[in-house]
């Protein structure tokens, strides 16, 4: 029988079992439409407010900065296109990387078609941008940045800290897009000037189906989904209040137990990269080691003969 | 002990037990990634499409005509964001009605600060459009109209079929804000000319966060979250397959109950409207009587002397 093991929790989690006990009571139980003006929809606004401020403490933000969405990709396009088109009066210019997720790429391509430019930083051999080359790029129609914080292939961490300043100083907004980040890495948007930032619920033991928006107050941005009255007037639909809750205590977790888990990741991933390039010759691990690297990624280049020294390594 | 009736089931509904008991799978074993390569993927894309089979036989559509969102009012500003913008050098004016959701209002708001011109529709004193004005309101310009299948506060069902007839003639693309009448009203997209159909899960005993945008074979719209290759490449984000799964089995329940749960919501409503205008004269009930109004709906005029009499009533 062929045995494998799953280990892409890049590409998506499991909902732990606390978070799930979590969500249970809001199916059935406390099914009021949160903004509803029944008594009873107290417990579900008291529910999405804990969970606002679970979110507003990792990564370093006040409560009323945090917009829940359906998950990073709507987080990245409203990021993106609702910058844009609030802001086209003072320019039309976008700076991002050729490595980003496909959320911010097809969303700044949209923008392309729509009266934008975009230009898209390389990247080097270990999946860094060049910060010299960011400083070249901006003009005075630059109205955003938007580099991911770590990269979900090759597990490059970007500098963060230098990008927010750069942009800060210069008055252009700076979007990251740290779906890879948070939950895993320790994140502070106030010391690293990040203006927005996305998240995803299932990238840490969350549901899918939900994630935020952090949008520093006082950042003029348009809606995305326009409507209702919810999320003081940010993002309309009637709230997913499982999946918020769900998102909540799935952060809080990750949030007390990120120092532990990522140095016991570090260790393993360390250990399976070395144990590779030491059975198997041939193969190359893509992007950096060290602290420059996400804890809970390895990746190696695929090659053929990668794969021969594998399949005779297993024989 | 103050004793109060939930009865704005218009507003949200709680998940039933068939639902969740189908959903539950989906948070911790059953968690794959959708979109990933590996076999174990596989029940969750088969979940997937079997709830989209189940959307598309309530409405008549074909299985790839459906693209699941995060609600209701996701699929209304998709559809109306979309087409606009797709669809710009044809024509930038779209017609709606003054008694749209604000998911419709405010996308079209949006869209009349980027260049796009909305003519709104008045409705009499049931809430009904009128055909005439339709029919006057079009320009060589009208690329889209908006018209809602039955209206969330009056219940008001507008004249689907006569409406969509008028924008096949005449090339125009008709989507319909369906999230009352989904579930609760007989809805034929073919039949009724219908090209975009917007829906929310939580509306017909499924969860929150989720919905769907009906799309007909050949629209031209352009997305409103790019990224990956979700749900045929036109919205992105990893599938939130609980939600999905959930309204599936909603829907599924809803069609095969539509027609006997119709019927005993009509007595009952036409008995509570009889019986407040029997015992509070002053009471004025707004929107129509009969088959044009939501089986599920009763709504009346709030005035000081209707709470007068009702107040006296309840001495």
């Amino acid at each position: 029988m062929k045995r494998s093991i799953y280990m892409d929790y890049a590409a998506t989690t499991f909902v732990r079992q606390e978070v799930l006990d979590e969500i249970l009571p809001y199916f059935k139980d406390n099914f009021a439409n949160p903004s509803s003006l029944y008594n009873f929809a107290e417990v579900n606004r008291s529910a999405i407010k804990l969970a606002r401020q679970r979110v507003a403490k990792v990564i370093n933000s006040d409560e009323n900065e945090i917009y829940f969405t359906s998950g990073g990709s709507e987080s990245d396009n409203w990021a993106i296109k609702g910058i844009a088109f609030a802001n086209k009066s003072r320019g039309n210019h976008i700076i991002t990387s050729q490595i980003e997720h496909h959320a911010v790429l097809n969303a700044s391509k949209f923008l392309e078609k729509n009266g934008f430019s975009v230009t898209y930083l390389p990247v080097d051999s270990d999946g860094f941008i060049n910060i010299e080359d960011l400083k070249n790029a901006i003009t005075e129609k630059t109205i955003l940045v938007s580099i991911m914080f770590a990269n979900n292939e090759v597990g490059t961490i970007e500098p963060i800290s230098e990008i927010g300043k750069i942009c800060r100083e210069k008055g252009i907004y700076f979007h990251t897009d740290a779906v890879q980040a948070v939950g895993h890495l320790p994140v502070d948007v106030k010391s690293m000037n990040i203006d927005l930032l996305s998240m995803s619920g299932h990238k840490f033991y969350g549901p899918k189906g939900v994630g935020a928006l952090y949008i520093r107050k006082g950042v003029k941005i348009d809606n995305l989904i326009d409507g209702g009255s919810q999320e003081r007037g940010k993002r309309a639909g009637t709230e997913n209040v499982s999946g918020i809750v769900g998102l909540g205590k799935a952060i809080e977790i990750a949030g007390q137990e990120l120092d532990f888990e990522a140095n016991r990741l570090k260790i393993l991933r360390d250990k399976l990269i070395d144990g590779i390039l030491n059975k198997v010759p041939k193969a190359r691990l893509n992007g950096p080691r060290g602290d420059k690297r996400l804890p809970n990624n390895v990746n190696f280049l695929e090659t053929q003969e990668m794969w021969v020294s594998f399949l005779m390594l297993m024989e």
